[in-house]
């Protein structure tokens, strides 16, 4: 059966200062009216229902994971006593869920992408079940891309392995890194390159067995939560800190055989800052965006490219500015240069530094 | 007697968000930590007492002041049923304090000016009730510029008529609109320019004779109010929306005969807009400024030349931007390039096409 491991774990600073530590972005309704997490959900409807969803998610967030997917059953929110990175997460699942169905294929998701139309994602998940159905296989999901983005890191595809749902699948020949700006380049204009979109379809036995040969002591530690009974809790508090800290592209994908890219049909975006979250706006006549999950308003004059958010009802007037972001909340407001957003990181870790935790 | 006429019934859209209809820049915390009529109030301490110390507002504003003046008397609070300019206004208090105190002499004091230090603003007070002290004279402050100011209108002094409390007094040649960049710098170069600061000291009998030679009409209806009795409020209700709307300058000052200007010793600034409150404000080492009258903070990362506001505790965090200006309320933010910041008229403006009073 095809089961959803959607990865909720992250405590992004990059939307600040609407992210906070218990309230991420995943948590929020950054690109519509419901949180990301909520968006992720439903998008599954009709494929995977949620008794074979599961979030993964940090003990800090927990309850908010809970609010957002009151349709969950308490027992598929899986706790991560602290961040062990992809490898781990995506380990602690598919040793969970093996336990309850020995053949389930687990589609892994991050809980904080844009992902449209829906159908198109569940076609391609059932592209990807299809593919992975075969023992060993390692689906990843390679979005074609529209331009040199140097955010992404890419997947270089190899021989065609045939199409699934009318979607063309081909082995991997590597994996690359966050190019810099003339890669980027070469990787477009190349035509073998995808973005790495960070979705992936495999049988909880191919990438529990794949853990086993390329990160044996993960393994272990998997092994002695799959092992414990009704101290589960105890074991994974006690296990999971222990776990190495990898990614699973690097700890994993790299090095496997079997590896498929999926080359997938939809729009997609990690929508990792609040420039991207600009790029991903509707835009009035000119080119600003107001983004008001809530209501409210942006009133703009002799100004241009705007991103204005607030998540509660509020008025934002921008006079004479071009390509700036303004984003409200009730305690704190950023104002960046777009270009700049990403640089949010610098106040965050200037709070950090005062110790101001009522804004963390 | 020495008495005071606070003019606090301008409603200033150019402090928007802060600025409201009931809540003018007058009733707010612009400067410091009271609102500028209070700071206005106890500038006057132990030369103007309370019960000589009169405010003009309009009734909309009426509950705003009693507030921040607890100390006056009620009587001593004039109402305007509506605006009529500064010759009404002042003529107003003149005809109403001049039937209390037939010797009286007036201070006409804007609500909303910054003046520092207060003991030289008395100083000057003190020296423009002597000046006035002779039948019909018309004393004007006049400030020495520091720069080519285009925001403010200016004086030309005539010849002297000595030193009082040892500061310059000269009669009046002429008195200048706002000028262009080009004359500005010529009044700056020529020297015997002052600033027009709005500020003047005269008997209640002097200005009333002016009035009633330059704006005969307006002394009609300011004496129908003086000869009103009980029914006061009635009377001035009915006259006053019908009283010309000129300013005391030009309907007044501009063909009087016995116009004096004192040269002032302190510092003065109308704080006519958020750039303006950013030339007076305490910078950092960035040439930020923070300005929170009830606490808060602005982090400011590679930007410089920001004026951060909010009269609530509130986080602004600027990023990657020069020279702009980020006020925060609790239902609407303006972000302006410093310079556009006179523009928040077009602001307030397109607020009220959309009649979206609660804005306003």
């Amino acid at each position: 059966m095809l089961h959803a491991v959607i990865m909720a774990g992250g405590s992004g600073t990059r939307f600040w200062p609407v992210s906070r530590k218990r309230q991420p972005k995943q948590l929020l309704p950054i690109t519509g009216a419901k949180a990301m997490l909520a968006e992720t959900v439903d998008r599954l409807d009709g494929l995977i229902p949620p008794e074979r969803t599961w979030v993964v998610t940090h003990a800090l967030q927990a309850d908010g994971v809970r609010k957002i997917c009151p349709g969950l059953p308490a027992d598929n929110i899986l706790i991560e006593p602290c961040a062990r990175n992809t490898a781990a997460c995506i380990g602690l699942a598919a040793a969970l869920i093996q336990k309850k169905d020995p053949s389930a294929t687990l589609a892994v998701l991050p809980a904080d992408h844009l992902i449209a139309p829906a159908r198109d994602f569940r076609t391609s998940l059932e592209a990807g079940a299809e593919i992975a159905s075969e023992e060993g296989v390692l689906v990843t999901f390679g979005v074609p891309p529209t331009y040199p983005a140097t955010g992404y890191g890419y997947i270089q595809r190899g021989e065609s392995v045939g199409a699934f749902h009318g979607l063309q699948a081909f082995e991997v020949r590597s994996f690359k890194e966050k190019p810099n700006e003339t890669k980027a380049e070469e990787f477009l204009a190349d035509g073998n390159y995808a973005w790495n979109s960070g979705i992936f379809v495999w049988r909880a036995d191919s990438i529990l067995n794949a853990i086993e040969m390329h990160m044996p002591q993960l393994r272990k530690g998997l092994q002695t939560i799959q092992d414990a009974g009704d101290s589960l809790a105890e074991v994974v508090e006690d296990i999971y800190p222990t776990l190495e800290s990898v990614p699973v592209d690097i700890g994993i994908l790299e090095r496997a055989d079997k590896v498929r890219v999926l080359e997938t049909p939809y729009h997609w975006s990690d929508v990792g800052s609040w420039k991207a979250l600009f790029d991903e706006s509707k835009k009035d006549e000119n080119n600003n965006a107001g983004v008001f999950p809530d209501g409210g308003q942006l009133l703009a004059e002799k100004s241009t490219g705007v991103l204005a958010y607030s998540g509660t009802p509020q008025t934002i007037a921008v006079l004479g500015l071009d390509d700036v972001v303004v984003v409200h909340t009730k305690d704190a407001i950023l104002v960046a240069r777009r270009d700049a957003s990403e640089d949010v990181k610098k106040i965050v870790d200037s709070l950090k530094e005062n110790d101001q935790q009522e804004l963390l």
